[in-house]
């Protein structure tokens, strides 16, 4: 699928229906159609720590603490994170062994960070910047969308 | 993985934290874990349509009405579907072509049924004693989870 058919067909998960439903469609979207990805999904920031939402791919490590990690590095530095190596990120949690790079972009509702959208890849350096590109314009898509839902949080 | 301790690892994710987190982690578990599984989720059952909730494999159909499809006809008929050809069920619903035998189990919490546990595979016959009797545990325990949840709807 071209990332224009993506960005298109996304949006269409994004004007109605249930909003639970509705990110667990986008993600197994996203893992079925982007290629090189072994782990797509949202953590939800609350308490000061990250709570796996829905996601594609093996069991994941949640919660995960604000103290280190690639996830919470987006939270604290407050910025999408590219790591073109895992095994050269101090602090990295590798919850599946195969992922060698990572993208994390900031999940916000009115401007709030309220969890983040983690993206693994088996291969190193994944993250080109057409790959970049895509994620960041999904990211703003369902940073809107999700600045329009009233019910919240998402994870009690 | 041994169906024992898939059974054991599936219930240290119900012992305590999220709910959210735990479903979501779950079918993950069942999905990397169970041979020959091409699909795995919940449905949430809300005003007379189920909802897709935490799920493993190609985006769902989602909502499903109680008219047709193997997941309705387990919440009209009050009980578990076991298909072992779903191109003979009349009113299948094919959200993923892959898919050739279905198994719907009912999720309940304080014996009131709140969903569906759906599992697809592949293979035609896939659902033998061992496999349903391995499904009927993890939703027994599933059920018994959810009882003990305030948390509801876990849908808006």
């Amino acid at each position: 699928m071209e990332n224009n058919v993506i960005i298109q067909q996304s949006q269409q998960w994004m004007m109605d229906g249930h909003v639970e439903s509705n990110l667990s469609n986008l993600m197994a979207l996203w893992f079925d159609q982007i290629d090189d990805i072994n782990w797509i999904g949202i953590y939800w920031l609350k308490n000061n720590a990250l709570l796996v939402g829905p996601f594609q791919g093996k069991p994941a490590c949640s919660p995960l603490f604000l103290n280190r990690g690639v996830c919470a590095t987006a939270i604290t530095q407050k910025r999408m994170q590219i790591v073109n190596d895992v095994h050269a990120f101090k602090g990295h949690i590798a919850c599946d062994s195969a992922s060698r790079s990572e993208l994390v972009t900031l999940i916000k509702s009115n401007g709030k960070t309220i969890g983040v959208l983690d993206i693994d890849s088996p291969c190193p350096n994944r993250f080109d910047e057409t790959t970049i590109n895509l994620f960041v314009t999904l990211t703003d898509l369902l940073n809107t969308y999700l600045s329009k839902e009233t019910y919240f949080p998402l994870i009690r």
